[in-house]
Order: C-alpha cells, then structure tokens, then sequence
C-alpha cells in the first residue's frame, strides 16, 4: 500500500524538466508537454490543417532519401465504411501509418536481398514521419494519439490490415495516428523510465532491476488510473496472445520473401 | 539532359506548401523548414540544451509506454576517445539511439517469444523519439543530421556498434543524431516523392512506375549537387554490400534469440 502510494505521488509529480529560461518557449512546450488524447470532442479538423500534417510526414528526414513510408487517410465518415465502426475515441481523422519498402524496390530491386535491414530502416523512417506529424498537429492545437492496439488499429492486427487495406507485401502498417479536437486538459503523463534507464553516456548500462521494477510499479498503478475496471497485466496477457498471432505472420511473409528473390 | 534540367529545376523550387495563414507560425515554419546539416562550426552546445534534448526524447509516446529506447550520448571529446575520430561533418555531440527490447526482457520474459513483432515497435519507437529529439534541438536554434552510413554510425554497421558500445542482446543501434552550431544556411531539400505517391485515400494505390522514375532522375541529380564527385548509383552499390553483412549478423542474431526461448 505505501509502494502504490509511493507510485502514486511519483506520476502525479512527474514532469519533464525544462530549464527556466526555456519555460517561456512556446515551440519547447509544446514538445515537452504533449499528451496522447483520449477523448475527442467530434469535431472534425479542416482539409487545410489535414493536409499540413500530411505534409510534414512527406517532408520528413529519412534514411537516405528513401521516405519509406505510407500514410492512408480516412475522415471520420470514410473510416465508419470501412471499418464499421467510428474512429476510436470519437477522433475526427486517422491515418494508417505504413512501413514501405514495396515502392523503393520496383526501381531498386537490390534491396529486396536484405529484407530485414530494409524492413528494419522503413519501420524507423516511419516512426521519424509519426512524430513529425505528432507535433505538427499539437502546434495547430489538434490533439492525437498514435494507436497500437485499440481495435484493428496497428502491427497487432496486421493480417486483418492488410487485408482492408490492400497491402501488397512489403508495406506494414504500424500505428493509426487518430486526430481531433478536444476539450481535455492536459492530463498526466505516463510513468517514464528513470533519465539514467534510458541515457547513457559513450556505452551501454544495462538498468538495475530494482529501478525497473520501481517503473513497472508506476507502470501498475497509471494504468488503474486510466482504466479503473482492468488492470495492466490482463491487458498485457491480451497484448502477448495478439503479438505472438502477428509474430507468426510476419515470419511467414519474411519468409517467403526470401524465398521470391 | 533536358530531363536532367527538369529535374534540377524541379529541385530547387521544391517547398513544402504551408498555407498562407500559418506561414507566420514559428513552430510550423521550424518543423516544416527543418533540413539536415552536414557542415557543423565545431562550436560546443551546453548541456542544459543537450540534455532538454535527451528529455524531449524520454518523454516522446511510445507503444504501451514502453520506451523500447537508449540513448548512448558522447561529447566531442568522448567521441574520438571511443572512435579514434571526429564526431562526422565536425558536430558538437552525438546520441547514438538504440531499438532496446533488451531492458523490458527482464521484468517481461513473455516479449522474448515474440522478438520479430517486440522488435518492429521498438525501431518504430525509436524512430519516434529520434524526431522529437530532433525538432527539440531545432527549436533551440541547434542543427542536426541522423546518421546510418557515414562512418560506423547506424544500423549498417550494427556488429561494430554492438562492440564498441558493448550492447547486450536485443539492443540495436539504429542511427546517430548528431548535433551542433553551423552558419549553412538551410539548403534545399533532398527530392521528395510526389504527394500523391505516398498519401493514400481509404487503402493503398501502389505509386506509377513512372512517378517513380521522375522521382529517382531527382534524386540522381540532387545527389551530384551534393557529391559532385560521386554519384548515386556507386553509393546505392556501397550501401547494398553493407546491407547483405548487416542482414546477415541480424537473422544471425533473431535466430539465437528464438532458439535460446
């Protein structure tokens, strides 16, 4: 009871640190303070600020150039067709973000030899383009959050993805980034990992146990916070059998992409 | 060469469209403005900036809240200590930033089962913290480039990595951001692929073969503007032979992983 207290405390008071002479930097705090947005008000977003987003994936920086990405859009409306049900969390907008190594190897068929390294690249190229269009949104005042999981949404639901989506082999849809206004204040943020967990200074320190399992504890009682009627190791036994059905569809297609060359 | 006027032309008018009512926006302007640098001053950035930019990276979203990331920060100094060399293009400090489904491995023994899937959410992951680290550092007026190639930096020169920064199993280096002054004035930007080709309404449009083409005669181009005494298809060649090795270590690496569950 005092740890879940103490865990308690921890995530309310927990904050990025900005130095003061930078609390006045409106670009700074909007970066530092960005929260994933959970309840959208409906109220859809206007094409212009849309395609600014859109545009800021595009002019991403990528791994040589090669922009190995793919982002499918849906209004709202488009969304409900496809799917049959509203964008999670009553979100205004989506976009399906995809790892693409499909399109560069139509002209640069070499690459198909290294299917995992390219994989490997595309996946974190379209992460970079992720967040650039993340913050973009919160600089236009539109909130966001990037789906992994909620509902046909992510890498989890890759086979069904594919499928609606018309994938061809090579492309991976990883997130849905979910758009929208709302009308919540900036809510906590959740637990991060101690500063010396995750920076290290010229090699790698592998992160004590103990701090680990003071995260994982923070970890426990920010998710009852969030979801008072579930708890986190259910939702992570839930998360386990999803990965393993995606894991073995994912060496399959590897495979057999091997296999073509 | 008429082709290849075209396609210089087509370079040096490149912009990202900003609508008229944001073009006086300071964060939309930084982010959609934001260019690789490759010509540092060698001038030092303090540490109170550097490390609001490691802070910009702990606090960026992540799958689960499960910041699969490492940051493993030099100086200078420390740089060519490890190295033997300079931070590349003369920069101030360098973040090398890892993929790490190595640390929640200890308290989350199930993710082992599943290492293709943990692994694609952890470089996506990474990926986003990389762009929030980024654009943090461009608003603080400091510029940047992620490095994969030049000289031991990213994932193509993984075993390396994995050596002289003693990166236990499940820690994958990705690319370098390199950080630092520079008076470059913000050069054009590397040839983006057609909006058309990478935005997609409702499920995927495999992008024209000659879309395709046209984009590639830009990237020729912008890549002998950059290395007149180079050029892009000797590069592609010198990128795919440390492709093949990299490829090999990481199945290498994926298959003991899985055999050792």
């Amino acid at each position: 009871m005092l740890k879940q207290f103490k865990s308690f405390f921890r995530i309310i008071t927990q904050k990025p640190y900005i130095p003061d002479r930078q609390k006045a930097h409106a670009l700074i705090t909007t970066i530092l303070n960005r929260r994933s947005c959970r309840a959208f008000s409906g109220e859809d977003i206007n094409d212009e600020d849309f395609n600014l987003i859109l545009e800021a994936g595009r002019y991403a920086p990528s791994t040589a150039n090669l922009q190995t990405w793919s982002f499918i859009t849906f209004t709202s409306d488009e969304w409900k067709e496809n799917f049959d049900r509203s964008i999670p969390f009553n979100g205004a907008r989506a976009i399906v973000i995809c790892a693409d190594t499909y399109r560069n190897k139509q002209l640069l068929t070499e690459f198909s030899r290294t299917p995992f390294v390219s994989n490997t690249l595309a996946v974190f190229n379209a992460g970079i383009a992720a967040m650039n269009m993340n913050i973009t949104a919160e600089c236009l005042g539109i909130r966001s959050i990037m789906l992994s999981d909620t509902g046909m949404t992510g890498l989890l639901d890759f086979s069904y993805l594919r499928e609606h989506l018309l994938l061809p082999q090579g492309v991976i849809p990883i997130t849905t980034l979910v758009l929208g206004r709302s009308n919540e204040t900036s809510s906590i943020a959740p637990p991060r990992l101690s500063r010396d967990s995750v920076v290290m200074k010229n090699s790698y320190r592998a992160c004590p146990r103990e701090e680990l399992e003071e995260w994982f504890d923070r970890m426990k009682v920010g998710f009852k916070l969030l979801y008072p009627f579930s708890d986190l190791s259910s939702k992570i036994a839930y998360y386990q059998g999803k990965m393993e059905t995606a894991e073995g569809e994912l060496v399959h297609l590897f495979k057999k992409e091997k296999e073509n060359d």
